[in-house]
């Protein structure tokens, strides 16, 4: 890829360093695969620079994201032990959806998105975590489980330089107007339509 | 997401478990953020499971994916020093392109993309590693520096259960005819349309 340059300079006063430490806001959006693989591979960057990464999934399955989680953990080991790269933190947000709907109530599960939303909304306020994973997030947003102004309001008035990665189909298109980085995945080809299952190692 | 089923069982005598372990070739292309982030996010699953990484990189660049290099150089040493995970070897392949296109002539770079691509023929042949990265490999191939058709029939024949992730943007189409799994990101937004320039933690 040719070494991005901007093709503008913003008349907003800060200089260069200072833009460069502005805190970034990204989507992952679209139906293709990889839109929470590349944002842990952004984790994983952010954890090798020293950042303190939280993890906050908005959908539980036995299985997906297992391995992720895994190696976060590995990850954040590393640090606590020999103090390399940042802390890692991951949390299961909400009582998620998919087959968990199948207990409890919608309601039960609106309010628990809600209560999750409601603790990143403190850690943004605190300024807890350097680098959040948002993942799946945009679910409960289209659900109307969590309301979509008050995320923008508090994503956008966030301290500090917080950056923060959501992921998950049908981001809502406030959400992609607040944003300064957003990138579409759009399924080419998958080998589910040619009748093969999801493989360890490559799913999970 | 919910859980992805196969819409058609195909009729290729393998039972749900033989096809479950067939080898897949992914391709990330497109103009968009993540294709290769999300190359590294598949990796670093594919080591939590213990899979032997191999990761092969194209492109060089004083800066870029030193993160990245960094992380799975510290996952490659946990799986050593403590069993953890899956091994992980890093190359760079040829003289890349770029910046470093200012050195040596274009026939070098080409001759030195072409060493590379026979290194990693041998590998597979060898059934070296359990899943590798080709890392903006497509660009060698688009300058026709290292043939398409060769590689087409390289990858397709791969004995074993060799995972093969392919990264760049503008994949050749007979590359996407031959993958299993193709996704495209597409830029919706980028924080250098607004005149931000790359920033540690999220660039690198």
């Amino acid at each position: 890829m040719p070494q991005g340059q901007p093709t503008t300079v913003p008349d907003d006063g800060l200089t260069t360093r200072a833009r460069r430490n502005l805190p970034v806001l990204a989507v992952h959006t679209g139906p293709g695969k990889g839109k929470s693989t590349a944002a842990f591979g952004m984790a994983l960057r952010a954890w090798n620079q020293g950042f303190d990464i939280g993890v906050f999934q908005f959908v539980k399955s036995a299985k997906w994201k297992v391995g992720e989680e895994a190696a976060f953990r590995r990850l954040g080991a590393l640090h606590t032990e020999h103090g390399v790269g940042g802390p890692v933190e991951w949390h299961k947000m909400g009582a998620g959806w998919s087959w968990a709907r199948k207990q409890g109530t919608e309601q039960d599960h609106a309010a628990a998105a809600a209560d999750g939303w409601a603790e990143i909304k403190r850690r943004l306020a605190a300024e807890r975590h350097d680098f959040y994973v948002l993942d799946e997030f945009t679910y409960p947003l289209k659900w109307g489980w969590i309301p979509v102004d008050e995320v923008i309001e508090v994503l956008t008035a966030r301290p500090g330089t917080q950056h923060v990665v959501i992921t998950g189909r049908d981001a809502p298109a406030a959400l992609i107007e607040a944003a300064d980085l957003v990138t579409e995945m759009t399924k080419i080809k998958h080998p589910m339509d040619a009748g093969r299952k999801g493989q360890k190692g490559i799913e999970w």
